[in-house]
């Protein structure tokens, strides 16, 4: 594989039949670099008992778009063959009948009569494809909900498990800790793996680390979001089997996994760009043309079809080509991929990269196939817009002016946590800072099912919570309270329990840096606690204990919301839920003022109970509810209420 | 009338005619304060030949509430009575046939026999009430539209026409010119009149002066904001027929008048507050409770009711008490009183104060009824949020998720406005700039009809846009060019056209400085044009070519809109129309480099004839479009375009 390290899932029994060849029309003089065989076929291998029955299969071998391809499997037929320009390759389209068992198909190529000789090409090629069962219950997996707190992680820059291969042959971008911004640091899966003690302990119950995708770009490839094989990770991360193996060991400490998946473009070293299926397998016929990022053409109705061709098709960047989904071989290649990664790691969820970059049709169509595989499984879409109206029209459930239909389930909530990052470093006034805030969530009456969306408070791609909060623990302990107890699916950045610090100017190198215990040697260890300052050792312990106490809150998970508009610096709201028993409630007061704020109870009369006591849910000191509660200055106060008994 | 000054319309023959009291129980023995007769009705008059046949009288005296009324008048009939705790208040309801002659009816007010000693109460009242002729075609009159362009002005601070009403007796808020925050500075009525020629030149086709209601508060009355009779134009500023003659004089100049009604509050100086009609004629029965002007909490699903209703009940200011239109008595009268002024004073429009302070169902259907007399009147709402969700929700057509119908034909454009002051100071970048201009209009898929939304430059409440925008005049020229070329119906705020400053945080006294020229005496003139500057003179013709080239275009009042992502500080976009022979089309470009900017014409193929050519719309310069256009630095181009013969 253009010498790259052996994988395990490339390895089918590849039998070369040599066939006398009647004529000189071989393959070799279609294609004068051409070698005999079959170099992949992919997906690598596939599952009996899915819920669609198609697979379509890519063959890419020298000449290979010269032969006919033949099988004899119990249950499976071919049920269209198709040809591209480039003749190394082969699409074949299965059928998989529901009975059918697991087992080798034996792939026939046999050499097609040219049309003009009526004589075979090329020698007859044999490769054994494999049809696995697939893991019980797979289909019925449950994605990532709002009952779950996902734990976003660059993994070559957490921890360093394994030095072996921190530097890989074949893999010419190599380690370099010294540089922040495009340097491998070694971070990796077994790196992941050796701290999910710490992950689980912390209250996470997901985790979303960067693309682990092979990336072979020659520089800059430690971020992952420039595919080089859609089939293997990263070799510097570990191996396929690695993945699969920390996938499992998450889910055995309840913690899922979700993979990031970059739909919209690939690393231009990925091996396709040096023998393209077709000019356009790639956009703009593969050659570079910059996206203006205009994602609003997508659906304003006075965009030109230049500036809405030019979003979806225009490049990243000049060494991320974007993939032309507007070709069906394409999009199908990528839903199969997605299906393939879920089934074969066993995820919990997808993230989407850039997910409105790609073209409207095959976003549509990607979801849509997803959910009928796994009809209770989690994507969330990267859509960077503020606009709730930009960022609703993507999930399931959303009535479109334009009749336009999509199936993901979520979406990063970017309005609400730009929302929330302004309000606590904004003043307060009639519409800024804590109002502005509060006056979000008018537009939740837009979104389908608010609480699926992903509020986070940071990720790989902006400025730390903590340097954004102007190093304020205080706030940044008001904008966690507010993250876990909003009806959403909670997200959080490696880091932040330990106020790592960044840039206020995006600098991905600065909101990207290793994480403290994550290397051999280092001074300070946030795992262990070792070195950490009062204030970090104090954060890390807020956290803790805020998300454990979340996993118990059903009234967090699933509860209504009520709040009250911001007052005196000062947001009230409750969580509430009428149970079989009783009402189970939580209030939330942020206090942004620099001293104690005391606020009469009358005023939330509406939703608290007569004669109500809190219990602060960190610390269980009481508050006696029944005329006004004094909040600590600069805090986030959450109460358990109980009434009195009835 | 509490000794205020005579007023025309409240002189209808009263008629007192004196029954001798078979008892000692007589109105003042119910009220001691109570004089014989009364004091008024409201509305002073009405019309024949109303779609809405149904009249809700409002009869104001001593103790009227235990007298019976009654009437002889060819079609028309009393069809309810209603009696209110204050006795000196009753509430007639008529029916008004479709073939009711015009003429005056003689309104009958009897004794009631006193249920407990069945005499009668008091002596018999006449009230000759007038039943106007409807001027021809009234109700099919046409609101303001896109093809208009309004005027903003505030009529104490635009030009003082007449002296001799500059203070009024009985008025004590008098002539303070030396106070610009809060003083009366004399403009009036006969300022507007005089200068209509003024207005209509520079190519307005609608006046919006804010309110000339009477406001006889003892200070600070000069806005108009704070009602005191809902029937009466404020003496200082002329009187009723004044004001009708105006929208007359101004009609025959081609300039409409839209009159700016405040439906949330009035003034607590306001008649009314002497002797209520029943405590909760105003909301928190008259206790003042301020507003929080917590506006998203009317479509919140998430709004406590605690808070909904201190947003729409709660009072503007302790000044300004809050109309309880909850009432059904509250909310027939300002129905009544909006199209009393409409039929009386021949109004092309309202324009609505605080619109979404007052109670949504009253909202609903105060609009409703003004379409049912007018179907193609407008009005527009003033509801103060950037956030275009907001904002839609109270617009004709509207889909609103929680059911709610508004009628209303157009609310002002708060979101774009906003969007604009900033896309031309800010940085231009990904998101920033001219960017998020350009993106704000994704948002316009979610308007019922984006061309009816009144887009402006400033207005009273705010910055002067030459200031906003950094005392740039290439700036404001870019802002006007916008205004004037959108798909909206714009509106401009006087003075803009001399670049008038004012400061940058908000500050009305100095927002709504005296037009130079209004007063006697003033050394710079822009009426003549007298003492201003080269770049007030330069600012001043760009408004009035744009407006009165404007006035001309059908593309620009109706045509469809295409734009093009911003890129390189540059923003382009077309209207264009398909008419019976031809393509009408404009291209409008705007510039915000230093230097100047030379676009590639083939970005825009699509909508751009091969072979075309520009013509500069306010100075007549031609553009070969066929490769490149050059744009000057720092400005707005608008070119017509003009394709070769076909």
């Amino acid at each position: 594989m253009f010498s790259r390290p052996f994988s395990f899932f490339l390895s089918p029994l590849l039998v070369i039949s040599t066939v006398a060849c009647a004529q000189n029309h071989t393959a070799a003089s279609i294609n004068p670099k051409a070698r005999e065989g079959i170099e992949r076929i992919e997906p690598p291998f596939w599952w009996v008992g899915m819920r669609q029955h198609s697979l379509q299969l890519m063959v890419h071998g020298p000449a290979i778009g010269t032969s006919s391809p033949q099988l004899d499997y119990p249950g499976v037929r071919i049920t269209a063959i198709r040809r591209v320009s480039n003749p190394n390759y082969l699409f074949v389209d299965l059928d998989i009948a529901d009975d059918t068992q697991p087992g080798e198909l034996d792939l026939v190529f046999s050499p097609l009569h040219d049309a003009g000789t009526a004589a075979p090409a090329s020698a007859t090629l044999h490769y054994r494809y494999r049809l696995q069962a697939r893991d019980k219950d797979s289909a019925e997996r449950r994605g990532f909900s709002s009952a779950d707190a996902i734990l976003n992680l660059v993994p070559d820059r957490f921890a360093n498990g394994d030095q072996s291969n921190d530097t890989v042959t074949g893999f010419p971008d190599r380690l370099n800790r010294g540089d922040d911004s495009a340097g491998r640091h070694g971070g990796d899966i077994r790196g992941i793996a050796d701290h999910l003690d710490y992950i689980a302990g912390m209250g996470y119950t997901m985790v979303w680390p960067t693309p682990l995708i092979e990336n072979n770009q020659p520089a800059y490839s430690y971020h992952g979001y420039a595919t080089t094989d859609h089939y293997k990770i990263d070799a510097r991360f570990g191996s396929n089997e690695d993945y699969r193996q920390l996938v499992a060991q998450a889910r055995s400490k309840g913690v899922g996994v979700i993979q990031d998946i970059v739909l919209n473009h690939i690393g231009d070293h990925h091996w396709w760009m040096r023998d393209l299926p077709s000019a356009d397998w790639i956009t703009f016929n593969g050659q570079f043309v910059p996206t203006r990022h205009a994602r609003t053409t997508v659906s304003d109705p006075y965009a030109s079809r230049t500036d809405h061709r030019n979003f979806t098709e225009g490049w990243f960047s000049e060494h991320m080509p974007d993939m032309n989904q507007a070709n069906p071989l394409v999009a199908t290649y990528q839903i199969q991929n997605s299906i393939w990664w879920i089934e074969y790691a066993g995820l919990s969820g997808i993230r989407a990269d850039t997910y409105s970059y790609s073209e409207p049709a095959f976003l549509a169509a990607w979801s849509r196939r997803i959910l009928e595989e796994y009809p209770h499984f989690s994507m969330v879409g990267e859509e960077w817009s503020t606009n709730p109206n930009v960022v609703a029209r993507w999930l399931r459930g959303k009535h479109n002016p334009d009749g336009y239909v999509s199936s993901m389930p979520a979406m990063m909530d970017f309005p609400l946590q730009d929302a929330l990052r302004q309000a606590l470093v904004a003043e307060d006034s009639w519409n800024g800072g804590l109002t502005a805030l509060y006056e979000m969530l008018v537009n939740d009456q837009f979104y389908p099912d608010p609480s699926a969306m992903v509020l986070f408070e940071g990720n790989h791609d902006m400025s730390r919570l903590y340097t954004a909060l102007n190093n304020d623990p205080a706030l940044v302990k008001m904008a966690l309270a507010y993250i876990a107890t909003m009806p959403r699916t909670p997200q959080f950045y490696y880091g932040t329990e330990v106020l790592m610090q960044s840039r206020k100017q995006r600098d991905d190198g600065a909101a990207r840096r290793d994480f403290p215990g994550g290397w051999t040697g280092d001074k300070v260890n946030a795992f262990t606690g070792a070195g950490l300052t009062a204030e970090q050792r104090t954060m890390q312990q807020f956290m803790r204990r805020l998300l454990n106490w979340r996993k118990t809150q059903p009234v967090i998970h699933h509860g209504k919301l009520m709040h009250f508009a911001p007052d005196q610096g000062t947001y009230t709201y409750f969580r509430y839920q009428e149970t079989a028993h009783d009402m189970e409630q939580v209030m939330v007061v942020l206090n942004k003022n620099r001293s104690a704020t005391t606020l009469p109870t009358a005023r939330f009369a509406e939703i608290l109970p007569a004669g109500a006591r809190g219990t602060d849910v960190l610390n269980g000191q009481q508050y006696d509810l029944r005329q006004q509660l004094t909040v600590p200055p600069r805090s986030a106060l959450i109460l358990q209420i109980s009434a009195p008994a009835r």
